[in-house]
């Protein structure tokens, strides 16, 4: 039985995972041929990772391998790094292999987006995947390690620059308020010598969220000692700093790149039109010409058409947007009608570290504590979707 | 009454705190003002530090207050470091002040011996302090947080280089070998990836040590995948690893400088007569031409007859030396005849990470387990002479 239709899935983020794990379900064994194909052989939760980076969580608790949640009976999984997708010739380059499909799901994750600043990938950090966010974990543990071995340039050490006030700039330094009294504590520092910057470009921190929300983010961070810059584009980041539009020079050696992400380099690699590697998708899904190409999560671009701007990529679209794939190409496999996707944007709530966080839910502002719980709660839910109660149990965050 | 003689202590490590705790034993309170300056506010166990260096021991278990072990009441304490003694006006110049002395008590520590080799300082981890130790481990996990998010050079951040086998560098070799493996999981390195070398200039590890236990010490290292390169001077530390006097070149950004030590600079830049540091003394302990100065632990002098060498710096030596001081200090104030030192020489035990270790206590050489319970036992000797038992439950090692 060489007929079966060969559906290929590149990444196993929350979109691709979600994709196959559904697949698994609406299609039997010997209605397809299932591949994964991910760069590591575990899935992590990337609105997660604010906490490993700062070191608040242990980044094994943000990770789990794909067996956690995928039947690998039913699924083929690769794992490689994707080079380049050759429509032509309806197969996927990888870097130690190839693979051919049928049907493709492209739901490569995000990179960072640098707008042009020199210096970014050279002194900045900005991968936010496991292995990027231990880095500037074990960094920071690193700065303060040095400082009383360092006659020069010890201010420098503890200076940490967060590019970018919006959800994972603010997040991120969040818990670094929280892990900051440790790490004095730890190394014998005071907690007055260490500085934290946060610095964006736009007119606003967290811009799109309601201004109430926006100032008791910034007044609680503020009174934990970060120094907001807004409004204040980055010119360049060097070896020992950032330099301002404005000509100032912060000195730090701790710069994390947070000003927002664009879609896959393989997107543009591979030939399809996008906007900064994101594929503004048909509302089935599918790429503009393509039958046989699905995107989903990062990669796709979709327009809220009441304020005539992009859906930002979150977990939440994309595991919807699975759902919809999935379904989709069950009707490809087995005949019927592709459905049109339609995004239901439920809330949206950030964290702030420890028990603080700021959010909308329908139509409701939620501060502190309420806020907290309900983002815990959100965190439950992409695992519940992607595992069920079961991976809740393993991995679940505490709601109280 | 201005008549109390003021003694003056200089650093408190084992010998220093060792002779304070003492003299607050013999002197009462109106007999004498003892003071102690010392750099930090806590003692350190120097002869544990290894562990704490590869993140085997948290280095909080290595240090402890002062006033764990000195009634405060009875001792001022002076936080500060100490820049030059004016023997002619008999006083101390510290970095934020000075202290006059009647008696004069030197008990500072030794520094790393670079025996010239160019770039230690710069390029090589050589502090052995706690501040010293807390940066190595750091450094070294940063290392491997650092190895999936590099392309080029990814090698150099998995090879470490140990230079000197003496007694140091092999008990921290030692520890490293039981932290790698937990290292690579953590950060998911095949154990492969990671490379260990000792780098020593004389033509054997352990200089001093009975053959047999030097080779049982070695075969077990080796075992656990340290490369020794004996007989092989370091011509130079570069900033990317060392090269070798044979022209090899090690690329490594981890070089632990560990060849041995020498005395305190400030000896030297108090115009004392000394060698590397140390003081010939007499045998009462007092530096030559000098009735009001005592020297005792890593800057004092002391030639071991029978071999026509000096006895090595060591915690057991030093401890001794206090209670001769302490003894011949009080003879000094209230009257008596001074005590020559004799040194008591009971063992030496070496560690070599987790249950392993190697020694000679009087005539007898152990191995392994029974090694390894003897350090503990020393370790725990240390802690019983500096506090009694009460700081042996605080801190000490269980042995079993």
């Amino acid at each position: 039985m060489n007929s079966k239709p060969k559906i290929v899935i590149l990444g196993a983020g929350y979109g691709g995972l979600m994709t196959a794990s559904q697949l698994t379900k609406e299609l039997g064994y010997n209605e397809a041929d299932i591949t994964l194909v991910n760069k590591h052989e575990y899935h992590y939760q990337t609105t997660w990772l604010h906490e490993p980076a700062a070191g608040t969580m242990h980044h094994d608790r943000a990770r789990m391998p794909i067996d956690y949640i995928l039947d690998l009976k039913k699924v083929n999984f690769v794992q490689d790094s994707v080079v380049e997708i050759k429509r032509e010739d309806k197969k996927v380059i990888l870097e130690n292999g190839e693979v051919d499909y049928d049907y493709l799901v492209v739901a490569l994750g995000s990179e960072a987006e640098t707008f042009g600043v020199p210096g970014v990938h050279e002194h900045a950090f900005s991968k936010w995947t496991v292995n990027g966010v231990r880095e500037v974990k074990e960094h920071i543990e690193y700065q303060f390690a040095q400082y009383h071995n360092r006659e020069e340039g010890r201010d420098e050490l503890l200076t940490f620059v967060v590019a970018g006030a919006g959800f994972t700039g603010i997040e991120f330094v969040g818990e670094l308020t929280e892990r900051v009294p440790e790490l004095c504590k730890e190394f014998d520092i005071p907690r007055e010598k260490v500085k934290m910057y946060v610095i964006e470009a736009a007119p606003t921190a967290l811009p799109g969220f309601d201004p109430e929300l926006v100032e008791y983010a910034m007044d609680l961070l503020e009174s934990r000692g970060v120094e907001f810059k807004i409004d204040c584009p980055i010119k360049e980041v060097i070896e020992d700093g950032v330099i301002l539009n404005n000509g100032e020079e912060i000195k730090s050696e701790t710069v994390v790149w947070a000003t927002g992400v664009r879609g896959n380099s393989v997107i543009e690699k591979s030939g399809f039109e996008a906007m900064r590697g994101r594929i503004k998708v048909e509302s089935d899904l599918r790429a503009p010409g393509h039958d046989d190409i699905f995107i989903v999560g990062d990669c796709a671009l979709i327009i809220n058409e009441e304020i005539n701007r992009p859906y930002p990529p979150t977990a939440q679209i994309a595991l919807q947007q699975a759902g919809t794939c999935a379904s989709n190409i069950k009707a490809l496999v087995k005949g019927g009608e592709l459905k049109a996707f339609t995004p239901d944007i439920k809330g949206t709530v950030a964290s702030l570290g420890g028990k603080e966080a700021i959010g909308v839910v329908g139509k409701k502002k939620l501060f502190g504590t309420s806020a907290s719980m309900m983002k815990k709660v959100i965190d439950n839910r992409s695992l519940y979707l992607l595992g069920g109660m079961s991976l809740v149990v393993k991995k679940g965050k505490k709601p109280f």
